[in-house]
């Protein structure tokens, strides 16, 4: 048995949450719905706009290893923060979620701080996120420490990871570290606008390494830029082992072996999408380090993201495992 | 018309809240339901044993002054943050409430940081409060300015910054200025054990100054080493011109000019009983403001009361005039 069953690889971010209306968004040129990045600068006046807030750890894959180790899975983070305030709150929860994390921390004297993200939530639960990468985006090769990942079951790529001067190095070296010690890759997308961004380094990856790839409709539609989500699926199946591909509230598909699996969403009032996908992967890639079947998979990852988008903030608030038993799944 | 209804002055803190059964508390020594003050050091072990938290801005007399904003009421606050991330949150949080919040922050150089108080969150929604004050401890009488005092109708005292070596004279800078320019005294016990370690200060306050006391059953008791909550509540109404008591589930009682009245608590399912007392207290302080009669202003602190405990954290997240609209409160 391997020490982890994941070892998630991202961008390390405090989350600064906060309630707006429409007319705020088109207000401040924020863009409804998806992750757009922004420079310090802008993140500053964007905070002094909005209203009260509060603070919560966050980042996509952290919120996905600490899904993980809230079900009991071994678990360990990789992702850069500053040593500052917080930095500390975001080591602090992982840590105390049962997350191995031991990246090394930017000195004080830096002068980017620890990355956040101001999420704006919108009367109907949508998230429109603006994102200060600060010294996460610094992640290099000397942080991936080839003897962890080694020790992984499953190495998880975040697609927003790619921005990174210094990361596609980090990822390669991670990569090779895993996929020698019989370990596999598992990559999410992360966001269509990223996967704009980035589509020649993900599909050069997908191609050549990824064993499961993690994305929504839109990102798949992105990534093989077409506008038929049937085909999209069937170019992706036909790509890499498996398929997770989430479609909001008409539920997910898993791709693998030439089947096609689909399962339904978990009914909830939506109060806060924020973390919706990020938990969906967290809960799959543990039934699956757990061997449990893809369908098993996608079903607990649809209960997990159905009570993360239940409340304000990206991680679990309810024993999700109790959850999973509410629903009939024994996982 | 003055500029500020009210002008609050207290303890500026961040909470940080995480959910804990009561085995943790006995095993890490917290007294239940009740504030107890670290230092640094034990802060910081405290915060390595909690669970996932998450961090909003607190502090009780800010709460309160935040409320009264809420509601569209004038009002600014004085309390000293440094100027360090957690000390930019809690500035924010006001001012983007609507507070006028002009305090000056400590250095960065100073070596204590902007205070936090650790509340841990059983499951019957009580809170036990683990308070490192740092900066916060340190304001002194050349932080209160007094033009800012003279234009209020009304200055809120917090009874937990008596705990400070320079607070009592600020205090007495603030008050003379804001009654000499024919504003009046607010003052709040606090907590029991707050009254335990400054009980001459606070009746000397109540018997030379205050207009308006706010504690509850086990402050006024401890107020009046008595365990006759009626004797307790009599002695109060005949020292101070307007005594608001809370006596939980039990509602509220408002003693002026030789009556008493009882408002029932609004009935919610308690999640977080932090913020309790601050919230009545804001919103009576509000009402109080307009011109309310004591039964109406007691009504709408018991509502607001009831809406903070039935959430995470001290500030309210609904709209509170649609709420007392709802309970048939035209305030």
């Amino acid at each position: 048995m391997k020490k982890f069953q994941v070892v998630g690889i991202g961008n390390a971010m405090v989350d600064v949450l906060a309630s707006c209306d429409d007319d705020f968004l088109s207000d401040n040129g924020i863009e409804k719905g998806i992750m757009q990045l922004t420079d310090r600068e802008r993140g500053v006046e964007l905070y002094s706009r909005i209203g009260p807030a509060r603070e919560v750890s966050g980042g996509s894959a952290a919120n996905t290893i600490a899904g993980i180790a809230h079900l009991g899975g071994r678990s360990a983070y990789v992702g850069k923060v500053k040593d500052d305030q917080l930095g500390a709150i975001f080591a602090h929860d992982l840590r105390a979620q049962g997350v191995v994390y031991d990246t090394a921390m930017a000195e004080p004297g830096a002068e980017a701080e620890t990355g956040r993200c101001i999420i704006l939530v919108t009367p109907d639960g949508e998230r429109s996120m603006n994102t200060y990468l600060g010294v996460t985006e610094f992640l290099a090769p000397s942080d991936i420490d080839e003897g962890q990942v080694a020790e992984a079951d499953w190495i998880y790529l975040e697609g927003y990871r790619f921005d990174g001067p210094q990361s596609h190095a980090a990822f390669a070296k991670a990569i090779d570290a895993c996929t020698g010690a019989g370990g596999r890759v598992a990559l999410t997308l992360s966001d269509p606008f990223c996967v704009e961004r980035h589509r020649d380094a993900f599909r050069a990856m997908i191609r050549d390494h990824v064993d499961l790839l993690f994305c929504n409709r839109a990102e798949i539609l992105s990534m093989y830029q077409t506008d038929d989500f049937d085909e999209a699926l069937t170019r992706a199946g036909s790509e890499v082992a498996m398929v997770a591909c989430t479609d909001s509230e008409n539920g997910a598909y898993v791709l693998t072996g030439g089947q096609r699996v689909h399962v339904p969403a978990t009914k909830v009032d939506v109060v806060d999408a924020t973390g919706a996908g990020d938990l969906f992967a967290g809960a799959f890639l543990w039934a699956q380090a757990e061997g449990m079947n893809p369908e098993i998979c996608a079903r607990a990852g649809c209960i997990a993201a159905g009570e993360v988008i239940s409340h304000i903030g990206a991680r679990p608030e309810t024993d999700l495992k109790t959850l999973f038993a509410k629903h009939g799944l024994h996982a």
